[in-house]
């Protein structure tokens, strides 16, 4: 049958997005359509207005301004020599929320192939080393080496295989590599618990 | 932690899209952010022009056109005297794309409370009355009636209650009422299929 062309034009570009079938995109087109009340004008500037946003080119999270810079890598009272290297944006925003985080990110991307990175988390990673080289001498670390790098990766298979590559990588340029801690979820149950977790957590109780 | 105005506002108003929680919403800002590329321009270029569709003043389905009738209620071909009532336009297109149907159609929009019709679905079958009972003297049916309405809502126990609160409603408008035949799904397995269904099967063999 014959589907209006906007309609059709817009489930072609929704049905891309993550987390959007066709089907969906779809059911969001005439969603929007019966809505009305001026949703469709509403909805196109959030968009439109998401296109002015940069990508902050130390650790490759969204930045606002015209320097280019984030505000976690702006801020000068963060500790610049303690790096988490995470895979997403949200990762990130989650370390953040935990108020527990006082260095700078880099946000890799996600990790897909097994231990392989893709050329342009290659790329990433070379940028970040190059930025650690020019850090200035310090009391706490040496010329050119970072404080710390915690390699913030799901601790899953995939995860795991790309951390240890990374760690390897960046092994050269900080005095210590870390990743995040496994352990029983708070609110989580011992009976639940597979036996590689409730090993680490033992061997982390305290 | 701080995020930029612009991906709260996204977030905002696609959170309240059916689908898509506020999770998601966050997901998708990053994405078309990252994405690049113009995405963010084409996006909201295809959700202005939704905002163009008009709703079809006769059986509440899109119009592209001026005279708010849609594609199916202006064809002189079809048989304006049949009429099924469905719940969503993407039932009206399932129905479109088997191809064998050549009436019109009423959409009722989502049945939601067992046999209760919301306040805008009373108006909705009034105006269909109002409309049948303009229909001109035919041979087939008589002044004011139709020839057959098909209550085509969905065979659950929320749309059996209302079908038949529909049909009340309808029968003095038309000839006959009918509803979707019941029975095994093409491709599916007996073994599966429930006592309703199997027994609607066997009653409906040939």
């Amino acid at each position: 049958m014959r589907i209006p062309e906007s309609i059709k034009k817009f489930a072609d570009i929704f049905s891309e997005l993550p987390g959007i079938g066709p089907r969906q995109a779809v059911r969001l087109a005439f969603y929007l359509v019966y809505k009305g009340g001026g949703i469709t004008e509403e909805a196109a500037r959030a968009i439109k207005n998401l296109g002015e946003i940069k990508i902050c080119k130390q650790c490759f999270f969204i930045s606002t301004t015209e320097d280019l810079l984030c505000d976690i890598c702006r801020d000068k009272n963060r500790n610049q020599k303690v790096i988490a290297v995470v895979e997403k944006d949200t990762d990130l925003i989650s370390l953040e929320n935990t108020g527990k985080f006082n260095g700078r990110y880099l946000i890799l991307g996600d990790l897909r192939r097994k231990g392989i990175l893709e050329s342009d988390q290659k790329l990433k990673l070379q940028a970040l080393k190059d930025w650690i080289k020019t850090l200035p001498e310090g009391s706490s670390a040496g010329s050119g080496q970072a404080e710390e790098i915690i390699i913030a990766v799901n601790p899953t298979s995939v995860g795991n295989l790309n951390a240890t590559s990374i760690a390897e990588e960046l092994k050269p340029f900080t005095k210590k590599i870390t990743r995040l801690g496994i352990g029983i979820p708070s609110g989580g149950e011992i009976e639940f618990a597979d036996a590689d977790t409730l090993g680490s957590a033992l061997e982390r109780r305290g």
